[in-house]
């Protein structure tokens, strides 16, 4: 694993349990920490409960010992790390977003399709017992043919003006602001659910606050956005909306996306993850109304993984239910997904959208 | 009254309750129901309860025991009918939108300010006790500077390919579909709550529906849209998101509103249009949280008017409350709001939101 | 109309709507309303809209042109003037509870059962569509057999030991506390909507300030419980479990009831009194969950009369429902529920419950 | 570790987990998990990551290496064991209930008292974030006096007459069925919150399906409560509700409780256990109303320990929070909580209510 701060400790929890909620294929050992500085990555070995740390990635990366590289660096050495871990044969899973951009994205895919390797990237509310209960019933016709898609990724902690900058605040590190972090999720979440591809968007940025103080004292100007929407047209005459914020008071983690079909609509909100919402037109009519589903019942996807009916699920768990799935998928000959080339969908749906609130005008999604 | 419909329903209550519940400068006498077809004007005047029914406007208006007139009828005829009430010298409330496009407003607009008798436009949802109350509390600073607007108006009657079409769905009586219909009540909104202006739009619309049968057995286009959404810049900063539709299955009249200030949120919705859910920044930390605040205790507005704390109201009183301010506008010297001028702001958002759907460009907004 | 306090409020607003949104076999006319100070009746009279006012009742009922006999007064005078009403062959209409005790209510219907005239009890929230819905559901087997009922009512207006007492704080004029004011609505749901019937009961009671200053400035002692809880046993084995109280701070008119049955659950509150929820043992049994009904489309009960599909009723508009029942059933040879039979049956728990309080033992319910 | 079924695999869990996410004066190891079958004990042991297992109790007692006692068993051996560790100088972690019957709790607790080790109950609930915190703001008077408390504690999963019985549905091994089970959470729950003791209880049971088919295929007779539901009256004139149900259908683990005082109220509900409902009668009056904090961020009990702000937490983490609460204690002089003696009061009251249910009368609660 490389890197070790928040999705470091996130990750490293799902390496350790894992095998004690799934019955897989093989034992995981988290073995090395990389880190470039010595004394944290050793820290965080201890912490998270590794064999060892490393500063060393090329050394690691020639490693037997190493099937799996982990990337759970910033955004800005995605790239680098996957590219040189592919080239090294090993699996990778990576941290979302693919990328800094579009170009960078297209690299990685491409070498992914040719090393043939299983890579995976941590999308992980894809795994969210609810979401894939309704990609599932999606999937299955439960609400018909989708027509409209509603979401919004709602944070609030850059409300306060006076809250501190950091590399999440800087273009050159991150690419984008709240785009990249937390419309990245949702962009990534249509396409699991729906199956539909962005034709084109139109796009609207907005930095509320222009400077921020960093943890170093110094004020430095904020060139990523606080705030971007788009409406997005989709290839067969679907419409979404799409909004990611931080600056939204009260919202802790406001994921949340609304499909319309001809027969019914599906709605899911990560500040109640273990619920899903579901309407379907069906009969009889005065017993119509959208159902409240907790989904951590045994009939659920990986619930029976878990706890008993009704105990609910947390955040890291979506980190685990990816991570046994990806593992499983080293022993098959199935294509493990999200995959690059989800990475890719995403990373050029973001791009034309942040192109779009550039120039003003609609652009189309390159494919 | 002139129409006798939907809204001419909703009018009448309004206009029979008005003195039973508020203490109004003079009594109110719902006169002289006016209608095309004389023998459904006559049914229309027993089962509302005026005194009167006539064919014949332009009479009507040469009376002298009629001092306001109502217009309650589709889009097509509100501006031939206001002007001619207001040539007459009566005050005038007109049912929303003000008018079928910017130009009739504009006429509309600069009439009613030369006429100086007042005149309303039937936002109704104003005057919902919690829409009321959160225009008081954004004023007094409760959620401090304004950043984002976030307002959907959802439906689901046409959901259904086989729904009829009428009216509502032909571009040359209504203008547009959900968008005239639905974001007029949006915008509306947002100006009353926030007291921002647009500065420019970029709108996209679907009509997912092309042709419907009407309830004459014939099929005809559907040449207005089914949804119509869009993005929109305020003067001074604040962004805004914008989502008309009628195809949204289990939304039955989900007109909510979400307003993100520096300091605060607030939301309203009127499928629960009781309550306010209101989130500060306040003190202590660890006690934050949206509130949710049932709008019928007596400090709340218009609810001393009605029953002990606690007893809700329904869609109705919405119109009887902005009867009851209206009435008392015509004693004092107060301008009423929302007014002509109001109903063409509303328009110029509409007309412009309309334009770049149509031309796929950001759209200014006329002042 | 005897009375013309809030209820005589509630009850002169039916009378004047009855007629506007539903289709009657005769025409309503508010005549007389009665009371006991004659310019407060005069009043009164002006603003709930009735022809004449008067102080004298005996001479009332003795008028050929008044046929309905609606008593909106305090409870210690329901069972006079409703006695006197039948007797002079006048339909009578009663607010609840029926009376101030079981000995009282027994002289009252079985005076109701010789005299043949309808009369008519104004549990009101029987008629919200959405309670309405739920024992059409409940009837037609949707949760299967009834097993257990959890009902509460919750308000907080004496939380404050500084609020005012008045009638509603006097054993003499009211019976009980928030027993008798609240439990009554309970326990008369729970007979509408699942037909049960109580077999014994176990009560307990508080009176958390003991003495409290009334509108005089005169300090009183409480003699009725601010609070009154009890078991329930129902015959046929099935049980529930009962609870009023003023004193639960956030709770303005939290008058809730779930409804547990073999095959599902349903449950009401009136601070969201147009939604039902609905749970059903249905297949695919990973789609299961609560549903939100939200009660005013047109299939629903009562809604067709008001507004289009989603435009929600308040709280006044359970009494109109309750009277176009109550005025079709003079035509008919159908006796009209709730009537005094029905009253008779909650004053026979209340009595049972509020003696177990006292005697601290289960007490039988007397049928 | 004695025991490896559902609560073991909870326990197991936190012994892993601790260390991770707390900084704790020492490392915990898990050594060894001793069953009643060998096979199973060890595959046990592989899944839950425990060095060893064990048949013979008896023997792990007298290591020196084993220094914490955990009983993850039924309820019928929780006295024996924890007797057995105790006197082998062990700390011990106890599941809950702590004893099959009031005389087994009051031996374990007086043992416990002269012991002088650390004892421990897995009343997991109270390390609930949102309930912690509950704890924290009645504590420092939040809600000001408390009055009355209203809990619940619903499930469904034998609201089928075909659901299978088991050991929890034997009086001989459980001691009582729903209520045991449910309301023991329901009762510490509320001494955690409130600080209240419990004088006396008037009780209910109902056993609703007589018997049931087990898992070997033999109908047996279920002899004890599918749900009972109480009164109390607590010291100091408070009094509460409390219901325990295995025959809610929808209800999954609804665990809920309210707590009503003279300024203010209290709600958390285990199926949105990271929420908290908090309502103060605080300025301005019309601004009050329930708050939903999502506890969660950062100033949250525990929060700090895990994830950034707004990611929630799963069931299994109240066990990690508990533990790590008590294993700091073993390093300090302060008596961990909830300990033998807090089960001890536990038991009280499920004995006065078992027993009030079964004589039909009030019950003093013993202390």
């Amino acid at each position: 694993m490389v890197g070790h701060a928040f999705m470091g400790r996130a990750h490293a929890n799902a390496f350790r349990q894992v095998g004690r909620f799934f019955d897989l294929p093989f034992e995981v050992t988290p073995r090395v920490v990389v880190g470039r500085d010595p004394d944290r990555a050793e820290a965080a070995r201890r912490q998270l409960g590794f064999l060892e740390s490393s500063v060393d990635l090329a050394a690691v990366l020639e490693r037997d010992d190493v099937s799996i590289v982990d990337v759970a660096t910033p955004n800005d050495s995605h790239a680098e790390i996957a590219i040189a871990a592919l080239k090294a044969g090993k699996h990778v899973l990576c941290e979302k977003p693919l990328a800094l951009n579009l170009a960078q994205a297209k690299r990685m895919a491409a070498l992914a399709k040719k090393a043939k390797m299983q890579v995976g990237l941590w999308h992980n509310y894809r795994r969210c017992p609810a979401a894939s209960l309704a990609q599932q019933m999606i999937k299955r016709g439960e609400i018909g043919k989708v027509r409209q898609v509603r979401a919004v990724y709602l944070q609030d902690w850059l409300s306060d003006a006076k809250a501190l900058g950091s590399w999440r605040t800087k273009q050159k590190v991150c690419g984008s602001g709240a785009h990249g972090d937390l419309n990245a999720h949702l962009i990534d979440m249509t396409h699991f659910l729906t199956g539909l591809r962005f034709a084109e968007v139109s796009g609207m940025e907005q930095t509320f606050v222009k400077r921020r103080r960093d943890a170093d004292g110094k004020s430095r100007s904020v060139d990523v956005d606080d705030a971007l929407a788009f409406l997005a047209r989709f290839e067969g005459g679907a419409i979404g909306t799409f909004e990611a914020t931080r600056m939204a008071p009260g919202r802790k983690n406001y994921n949340q996306i609304e499909v319309n079909g001809t027969e019914g609509s599906i709605r899911w909100n990560l500040e109640r993850m273990n619920e899903l919402e579901l309407f379907r037109f069906d009969a009889p009519r005065d017993g119509q109304g959208f159902r409240r589903i907790m989904c951590m019942d045994e009939p659920h996807p990986y619930a029976a993984n878990w706890w008993p009916d009704g105990h609910i699920l947390g955040y890291e768990h979506t980190f685990v239910n990816t991570l046994a799935d990806f593992l499983r998928s080293l022993r098959g000959r199935k294509v493990f997904s999200p995959n690059f080339d989800d990475g890719l969908r995403v990373q050029a749906v973001l791009d034309a959208a942040l192109k779009s609130a550039k120039t003003r005008r609609w652009v189309k999604v390159s494919s």
